[in-house]
């Protein structure tokens, strides 16, 4: 006890340092430097616990302050103390989700937090079928797999080869697990695309993507779901939670017509990771798609009302607990606590929009005000400003953020993203999702790339 | 951090509790009951702090006791201090397993950790590869879907429709999670048997039953895949772990014939939930199967080395960090302290056996010695041991088990759970995998099944 009470302590700093300006958002070391700095090996024998809380300190001390408010480089970022709390509680429970028996009160509150946010998608009293499950990916391809096993049910038992071949629909800004899940599930990745002669079984609107934060007209797509029978996911693993809106909620007007809509609590509600929700509108269908009736751990003659036994539901086996902090954050923060939290990072988005749209040597990616809190930009250095060439131009445009980024992560002042897209070179790509940060934390960004940029 | 510090207080006294014999494994309540006796709704307005601390109370409250030396309901059960500091610190760290940048020091520990694991199984110089990945059954599905690309890569672009017929082998007893593998990747449940004409591409044998605990015999196994060049996977979710046993590894001689092992420590190595282990013998294969090259995710201009961006290996976009918990208990404790309490486990389930093999009112479902910590037996009533109608013998014997758990529950003395397993009628499955377990806590069962089951 003396000992968990001494790594909280540990912990305990970590977290006032980690909302300090004044530390670095990174210790940055190249890998083979970490590992000749640290005895990281497995030995036979033991370590003493000193030693243990000597290994506890230097994890943290390399690991990424993602609580940072200067931290903006992934879509998951900030600490919520309320979250924190219910993880480690979740931890010290130590159970899965396999039954009411092994889980009481958790399958209780997912059962409570699913229904709410069906609510929220606007599905009649709450209606339909959900799980949390290990990440956005592993939502949709849930989506995908219900969504042939609604069309067509025997491919359960005798495989892709007793159905037609599947195309699966989506815009070429969607997320990479599309693809991923089309691979897994025998569907190949070229099916994700239009090709005469296949049936179409699923079509993936995306509510704010990966990269722009884009929002797909939902109306317009369900439309054509509907006309043609295909199954209609959202895939809001970023964008879902501005259905806690009530300024932004209609970005996903349609949304309630969706089968199934993917929502990640652990991005823009900024729960701890992981914490991701699938939605289904049909009830039964995960139940029936995923059962495989293992009697010994899904026994029939049990005492109490055996709807609570949602393992089965789930392609895994044990479920990782993640309803918890989602739920303490939501009873704490109430439905008004999320939505304030989200406007004021679209706020802040904005506020880095109309900085930087007109600033000198900055050029936006796309045209008009950012949907999400993605704000996507290239920084061109004094130096590159005048050149009239437009191929050598993006020749040296495109290394200017890998280099501006390597430097930020060795002063560790701050951290944003970059990637190129299409025909596009590499720019960077700003998001916010961390309450913590401050109009000021927009200003040192740009201050900082401009710092960094200035010499390219 | 005065909160933080109070729900520490809460979860410190829960644990103290939790090892403590007097306190109830389960405080055990129907679901509308439970739902009625609290007020767990989702508000628009926040509550205060100290209403959070009340739910955090009554969570636990009503929470199973995982870690009590009683609960034997699980494959994993238990809570090790350490593998709980380090959930902790995970938690705190609140970050992704995407790259090297966002999770340098925990990549670099699960590099460590699985070379490790290789080692173990012995493949040469721990060469290979792996992931942890949420939970057996993923793992599994991991092994099935490398197992398919590795004889068909063209599935990856054209789906299942590019190959043959494909059939997937195992045992009547292998676990659940390799027909919904099987269902999930469009190879269908039918193909997990021998059928004329499929092209054979993967069998798992499994290295500890879920039920029975057994062992398939692996050398026989791969004698027969190396023959016909099929995938040879080994399901050790529950029994892989006793490769850490000098007394107990020749279970699992052959198995470093295999392609791939599935290994969980979050099971018989007591590692909080989830952490589970996908070892591949082939390097570069998962990435090939797995990558789609997200430039958002992974951009190729860094200024590290890219072999430590190790996302993109995984089915799932964020993947949660499982394996600091591991990486720590095991520097704790190291490989000497593991294979003791692997041992102890053994001795109990052993003691367990020699106890009731041949006490009145006892008869076991299978012969011979456990080979894991499995020992499964039906427990006959008084008034039922001189029953000598088969039929009416096991109609009531069916109902034994489930009464006596119910009870145990009511009680919350203890837990061990029951099943049938193809014509046998409901018998009780003893598994041990907790080292807080005793001798007495063995003697302490067999008198609880024997009070609570007399009179039936």
């Amino acid at each position: 006890m003396s000992f968990l009470q001494e790594v909280v302590d540990i912990l305990l700093a970590y977290i006032v340092e980690s909302f300090d300006r004044e530390t670095k958002v990174i210790d940055f070391h190249y890998p083979n430097e970490l590992m000749q700095r640290n005895n990281w090996e497995l030995q036979d024998e033991p370590e003493s616990l000193d030693d243990i809380l000597v290994s506890c300190r230097a994890t943290l001390k390399y690991a990424i302050k993602t609580a940072h408010p200067r931290y903006f480089n992934q879509l998951s970022t900030g600490l919520d103390m309320v979250g924190l709390a219910a993880d480690w509680l979740t931890s010290t429970a130590n159970t899965n989700m396999f039954t009411y028996e092994v889980a009481p009160v958790f399958v209780l509150l997912e059962y409570v937090t699913l229904k709410k946010m069906r609510e929220i998608i606007g599905w009649q009293d709450g209606s339909g079928d959900g799980i949390f499950s290990p990440g956005g990916a592993i939502s949709n391809m849930y989506a995908m797999l219900l969504a042939r096993f609604k069309m067509f049910p025997e491919v359960k038992e005798k495989g892709m080869s007793s159905v037609p071949r599947l195309a699966a629909f989506t815009s070429e800004h969607s997320h990479f697990s599309i693809k991923k899940g089309a691979a897994a599930l025998g569907i190949g990745t070229e099916s994700v695309i239009c090709v005469k002669g296949f049936v179409p079984f699923f079509v993936s609107a995306t509510a704010g993507t990966t990269v722009y934060g884009a929002f797909d007209p939902l109306i317009a797509v369900s439309d054509i779901c509907k006309k043609y029978n295909v199954w209609f996911h959202v895939d809001g693993a970023w964008g879902g939670s501005l259905l806690m809106s009530r300024r932004h909620r209609w970005k996903l007007d349609g949304v309630d017509r969706a089968n199934s809509v993917t929502w990640n609590p652990h991005k823009m509600m900024s729960v701890p990771l992981q914490c991701s929700a699938l939605l289904v509108r049909e009830e039964g269908l995960m139940q029936n798609c995923n059962q495989m009736h293992a009697c010994y751990l899904f026994q029939q003659d049990k005492h109490y009302d055996l709807s609570y036994d949602t393992g089965d539901k789930a392609l895994q086996c044990g479920r990782h607990v993640d309803i918890f902090k989602l739920w303490l954050m939501w009873r704490a923060k109430g439905t008004i606590g999320f939505e304030s939290q989200i406007d004021k990072c679209l706020e802040l988005s904005e506020y880095l929009y109309n900085k930087i749209k007109d600033r000198e040597g900055y050029e936006m990616v796309f045209d008009g005000k950012p949907q999400h809190t993605n704000v996507c930009f290239w920084y061109l250095p004094p130096g590159m400003r005048h050149i009239v060439d437009k191929e050598e131009k993006n020749k040296r445009l495109h290394k200017v953020a890998p280099v501006i980024k390597a430097r930020m992560m060795e002063y560790g002042t701050t951290m944003v993203s970059y990637q190129p897209q299409g025909d596009k070179v590499n720019f960077f790509r700003m998001v916010i999702s961390n309450p913590a940060a401050t109009f000021e934390d927009i200003d040192f960004l740009i201050e900082e790339i401009e710092r960094l940029g200035h010499d390219l």
